[in-house]
């Protein structure tokens, strides 16, 4: 039986495929060859479960989506606010190919834009050229969960069009923000755009993000929570150029597009998705690709500003047993469930000493916030008298 | 027994109170004599539950926050299209006081600069200026669940120094963005920020937009959920003028600020904050209210990049009974739950006809997106053979 | 006979009339309604005679030109420092209807901009609204050498779409630019721009500035010398909106145009030019008057760079008289024609002391640094033992 | 005797000795090396007569001023319009290190900013940056009549701070504005910019474009009018960044200026003028320099705008000869007093056929448009029957 969401998927690109308008790429002799009429996409859960449709096996250069974890790996590199110093986290206001400089500072905008992109790259630790790109694309292997190439026909042909990039990275260094070899970076630059990806690669990756930078199927982490979430933070600001607002407004999934035709989108704690498409819209984005999240975001209600309330069901319900009542924790505990519990608790609470029990059995998870209220909560109750048993056999406390 | 989320609050404000910096707003008459020193915090759950520390019955006018339910009321009373046909929604990357409006068409950047603020007081029906002020503090009032009343002496302040807005709403009817008169759009917005307000009513008011559009005590539905989204979007990537994306990153709740110093923030399905203390920032937003935020995002988790994967407990686990395999769901189930049930079930399939149960009773809620898709799954179980039974004892398909 | 030039200037027109392109103006009811095809050319020299073809009957509102008189009689008002410390004198590099103030300050980048205009108006001094009129009005008549008056129908329309002035006028007033009421500075403006005129109206107010702010016909003064200076410079960085530097390279001769397609050039003691023609380009200049003063720079060398060495001719001659050498001087004696006298006589100056004489007769005007020169020169004559005699029968030095 | 100009200019350099503020350029490892308190002033008439006083020997690299005759060359080698469509003419408006390329094409704003420079240089023709290189310095040293080198220190510190030239010109190529190599054309720029000259040197080379090409103590014509034509408008609205404005309100001379301390100000038909101080205010330009310029053109009346009539005395006096009417035609005769002559001839012209007579023996010289008129009111005059003889001895007509 094939699962409902790929028969989905499959309709979803139906619908989207007689969608007309946009022009491949024209910049770049490789990606200007593209079939303009390939069309894949992939959605990835944080359980690593892969649904797709279309042409996954076509195989692309990554282009502006490996910004993202460039940023990642600078950060990891250098730490927040090093790299702070050096790359704003402000939308521009302009189109991705202006040069969004600070005013007095020179320092880029984003780490989404082009300056802010190469700005980031030369802030990935490395002895040289080869060992940056190489822990690049190491990180991009990670994310994806297999050994990623780089495709060199791409790589040769952006650095025939390399004076705006070039542009950038000198200007950078005048100001100096960039602190290494303008030529070494830019080349660099170029080989990391070039990295060979399919659709279902990059909605793993978006997936790995999702899962908050641990890979979905390896349960490996491959990045800190802090990092995905500066990195995730940042493309919901910034990610899709100067249609980012438009684009959170009507998708709400924090996302980067790239010139070769690809979107990625990440929703937290759900999914990875990925669309590829070569034709372009005016603002560089994927035209089909738009639409398909925009179908998408629609038909599954995956808007981020949709979450449901989710704190109610912190207390599975209460029973009475042996004289003591019981609370059944369940969910993913958070501040919200935890006030939830405390809320619940003490409502309940009589006058006089009594004998409560917290059972976390049923619950799946208990983040710091809430592990810190609960003890909180239970410390108080015991002081006032109460009879406390918690009974946590998973250890979630 | 107080709550420890209460004494949590407490201990907020006493590490933030002594935070040096800030000057009290100098260019209104009222404002200006505030008391730099009032410091207030609520939080109120989406459930209704409210907590709350400091100068809880000061109240103050609201200012720049009443620009995020105007636009509410521009987009119920015209629709999405038509409001966005006058005010995008894009980051302006401008300081608040730059006037932003697009090239070519001069339709403000988005609703929560000033000039797209009193373009979307234009868009808010009413026969006249009264009739629209009248419309829009009963909005505030029924998203705070108690009537809110104009300061008079506010209101006459801000008339005094309204050059910047009169300019801003003369250079819209330039360009037909307004369609009615400058001088009654100025009076009128100038009236509605003038509604007064108590960090409580503020934090209130984030809780309803919280609940997408549900008042947490009464139960009202007081906005679409589609309005409510197309706001928390806007303040998504808008709210906090040019520091938005800074915000973002740090803090990672949609908020709104105005220069009576207070700031609200909402946590889809969780939680509304309000934090009051009127010295301000170069941006205009308040010192101490700033650092209240990144407390409480930090110490609670709130940020929204930080969702902890939620899929996993959709099932919350098979029991054979009477020779049928039983899944009982629970929380609430959404795209990711649905899938993370028919990846479940699937695996669990035998290839020869079986006997199937869902038992929805331990479910919170069931979502459109989640319904279609069990529907379809069970559709499939059953023209292929198998026997399923639905326990949905609450009616949530 | 009718003189060459009024030939030439008729077949200019005539050359010109079919050019096609451009729009009469249609943001005003009035102007609108003007005849596209009307078309007319004056040349009024600065001993005041007048050269026109064309329509030179009909009339037209003043518009935009009237900024550089009402900017002549702020800074006669108030004097060259207040006045800068409220407009600036720089280029906007904007089109003419953007708001281009300065980023701190708010103060209009020069007076031929609107913002700058209507500050410049506001600095008029005045009792009230029509008093500030009254005086810009009679300014006008005494550079045109008759009473003018208002066309009170175009001042109407005018007022009708008053909207866009109206920001300006409020923004100038929120960063205290303009000192009094915003509504009262656009009715004034407005008034201004109606003035009722012909092109050879505007040929004579432009002779009168050609001519150092003497009227040509009446010799009366109207305007100090530093004041027109202010008015021209500006004019030659600042008068052809984002096109100033592509006129003065082309065409070369100071100007300012109106939306009702009148053109006026000034060449500093040569001559005023106007041109009218109603069809406007993107710029708001008129597509046949930019032509017409085209055809007349190049066709008349009338290019403010193509000044021929006007220096050589200051010794007229040199004769022996009577055992003493006279120099004879002629044409206007300035900085370089004073050098260029000095040189000669220093250069014919024998060893011992000899007798000199200067005959100023020829000559038809000695500035005040020749003046200088000359005086010191013949001082140090003296004083070195030289004989000198100075004829100077018209009281030049 | 020494002349009252030099003493008169050693006052003005002692007067302004002492004028504080300004610092040394820092980005340059020699130019920052140079003493702050050389100072030089030189004037050279379009007769080639120099007036200099202060460090006259004091030698420097030329810097930005070497823009305009690079620019004079591009437009001799490619002709007016080729070049116009690489480089527009228009005012940035910005300071003078911002960008400023054209939104929609990337065509630098003008040929005085460093982005215009470089295209300008890049438009010079040549084999190789050598030849290119050696042909502006030929240039160079035609207007300044004896042959520069090019310091070697200079130009290689010039090139240890070139990354923001070579973003330009990066920027230049990917927008095909630059045709050739981006660093040897910013190799060459360095060069250019390093040419070793003396204020006396910079007054003859400015003496030389306010001869309209043509060197004064030569006599060769070294580049055509036209070119010199375009040069000095493009000074007149470009020539000192955002201070342009401001420049020819105040000064009222086209000029340029360059980071190593230098100004360069010609007043065309009369003087060529430098000054060399290096201390530097914020926009970049010599602090005594623009103190120098302004007491020159105050004390010696050199404000372009101060043109006083001269088409007054074209005609010396009308005598009675013979029977007939002779008039002696005097000065520079242009179109202004071409019609002054026709308007006196006009005006004493009786009805009947009468003997008219033209001396122009006293003339200096009389313009093509003149030419024009004159022999266009001779034609008329012999057709109405008139007799008309013309005596010129000299050919000028």
């Amino acid at each position: 039986m094939t699962s409902p969401i790929t028969d989905y998927l499959e309709a979803v690109l139906r619908d989207c495929r007689d969608s007309d308008g946009g022009e491949v790429l024209t910049g770049n002799r490789i990606l200007s060859e593209a079939d303009p009429d390939v069309f894949s996409v992939a959605v990835v859960t944080v359980e690593g479960t892969v649904y797709c449709a279309g042409d996954v096996d076509s195989s692309f250069s990554i282009q502006s989506i490996s910004k993202a974890l460039t940023y990642a790996l600078a950060l990891a590199d250098r730490g927040l606010d090093a790299v702070h110093r050096k790359i704003d986290v402000e939308p521009s206001g302009d189109a991705f190919n202006e040069i969004s400089l600070e005013r007095d500072t020179g320092r880029p905008r984003n780490a989404l834009i082009n300056a802010g992109a190469i700005a980031a790259h030369s802030l990935v630790e490395g002895r040289d050229v080869e060992h940056r790109v190489d822990r690049i694309l190491a990180l991009h292997s990670a994310f994806v969960g297999r050994d990623l190439a780089i495709d060199d026909d791409v790589f040769d042909a952006e650095m025939e069009s390399s004076d705006r990039n070039l542009a950038l990275a000198h200007m950078l260094a005048s100001v100096k923000v960039l602190e290494c070899d303008a030529h070494e970076v830019v080349t660099g630059y170029a080989r990391q755009c070039s990295i060979d990806v399919t659709t279902p690669d990059l909605a793993m990756l978006a997936a790995t993000m999702a899962n908050g930078g641990v890979h979905p199927e390896s349960g490996d982490r491959v990045a800190t929570s802090a990092v995905v979430r500066q990195v995730l933070s940042t493309m919901t600001t910034c990610g899709m150029y100067d249609g980012t607002g438009d684009w959170i407004a009507n998708v709400g999934i924090p996302a980067k597009s790239g010139v070769s035709g690809a979107i990625i989108g990440v929703l937290p704690g759900q999914l990875g998705i990925a669309v590829h498409s070569p034709r372009l819209d005016d603002r560089g984005n994927s035209v089909r690709g738009v639409e398909v999240f925009e179908r998408l975001s629609r038909d599954m209600d995956l808007h981020m500003m949709d979450i449901a309330p989710s704190g109610h069901s912190a207390v599975r319900r209460a029973r009475e047993e042996d004289g003591r009542t019981v609370y059944e924790l369940q969910g993913d505990i958070r501040f919200a469930g935890a006030e939830n519990i405390m809320s619940r608790v003490l409502a309940d609470l009589p006058d006089e000493p009594t004998r409560i029990g917290f059972e976390l059995e049923p619950a799946r998870a208990v983040n710091g916030a809430a592990v810190r209220l609960l003890g909180e909560l239970i410390e108080r109750l015991r002081s006032d008298g109460h009879d406390v048993e918690v009974d946590d056999p998973n250890g979630l406390m």
